[in-house]
């Protein structure tokens, strides 16, 4: 018997050259890796929705998505924000709510500056400048990440917090996501950066 | 004797059958990943000491700490005096260090906003809009890391340069590190953040 | 034929032992590691061009290239003004760039606090209390950046925005990068930060 199942392994075995170990080997790496850390996947979480933190936000994942990359954007507390519709002017459920949205104008399209704000001259001239040179605004970038397949994540307690409704939000989202699923893509992904 | 050789060589690997080489490719290709990357490994950078960002910080560490994952938060700058205890109303060595403490109250329990602070009536609206949606202040959540063995590390030059002494901290932190031991995590961690 | 094809594959195997199989594994290993994730490699995404965040950023840089890491650090936005010579006291190429330099004096030498900057004199408070405690100012910590062989990158795309132009950045420094340069780096990175 026990000559029996040696001459099995030996056979098994010496059935594989080094080209066919070396492949087989490397296979396994591969597995491992795409459960492990996957260097086409990039994570970031959008946290300020200022325009001079949502600009490296939008650039940076359109980019990767044009190169090919799989890119998914967790927007979270001020960054949630950059994802309201251009027309709504307040949003809110309760008067706290209602407030910050009259204080802190939702989306992209009126995104204050975190520095030289000056009462929206800042970002007006940072639009200007960004035209003169073929930069696209924030809103076009995040329109153009949703034709790239970028997947955008409104954070699901920000809107319980913040009294966002999905009706207040853009078009073509993913569905809200807890700080459980971005750890859980974050572990696999390749860059992770919190903006 | 070279015969001899040859002959033990492919007894050594005859013995291994196709299951037996996986499985000794696997646990080669594990031991490399402990060494390198710990998919299960996450660090933080608790920069920002204000509510808008002490509270991701917290919020990630627990979350990930409940699902099993090794978690350490490095608190650094601002970031340092989220972990000064809630009594302590001033802090510092010198009237440089006191100053600023009185400028800029220490401890989680009174951080402000970065932005829409208005003199404490942000936060406290934030506090009160987390309290409705059953969302823990982040006092709680640390206190809550600290039970689920997140490690707390206080940043060693910060705490010189901001005359912080071990006694004004809460207690159950790590002991006082330096950049080179975070970094030395981080190199290992599947997850690195700077918040 | 086809046993003679089946007793070269058996001599290739036969001739590796245990110790040589290993070795060849752990060699596939690296290789793809190499391609993969360096654990050496460490990127930094350099946005804020404050004292508190330049600090971390030229801190972190230096102390992990001291340990041997290969260390490259991307300036962006507000973060590119950090590398602004000295003596600079106007940048920019038409009256909203010059504007801002203005407002937003350039240089790590000149860089202001994100809080408590008080005009200038929370920065003068940090800069006495890092001399009295050893800690070296950025300006000098981006002088032994550039001596520790850290790649300095400026961003071409905030150059453009902000009007700098390659002759009001310090010397030693890479040539002028965009998003797809940082992405590509951050991929392989063991550590990616965004600061």
């Amino acid at each position: 018997m026990e000559h029996a199942a040696d001459t099995v392994a030996r056979d098994e075995l010496a059935g594989m050259g080094r080209d066919e170990l070396e492949a087989f080997i490397r296979d396994l790496i591969l597995q491992r890796e795409a459960e492990t850390r996957d260097p086409n996947m990039l994570t970031l979480i959008a946290w300020g929705g200022d325009l001079d933190r949502i600009w490296p936000t939008t650039i940076l994942a359109t980019t990767a998505a044009a190169s090919g990359m799989d890119v998914a954007v967790f927007f979270t507390f001020w960054g949630l924000f950059s994802l309201v519709r251009e027309e709504k002017r307040v949003t809110g459920t309760n008067w706290m709510t209602k407030g910050m949205s009259v204080i802190n104008r939702p989306s992209a399209s009126h995104a204050g500056l975190s520095k030289m704000n000056m009462s929206g001259m800042g970002p007006m001239m940072m639009r200007k400048l960004a035209e003169k040179n073929g930069v696209a605004p924030p809103e076009e970038l995040l329109a153009m990440a949703k034709e790239l397949d970028v997947k955008l994540w409104p954070c699901q307690m920000t809107m319980d917090l913040m009294g966002l409704q999905r009706a207040d939000l853009i078009d073509g989202l993913g569905k809200p996501a807890g700080a459980a699923t971005a750890l859980e893509r974050m572990q696999r992904s390749a860059i992770s950066l919190f903006i």
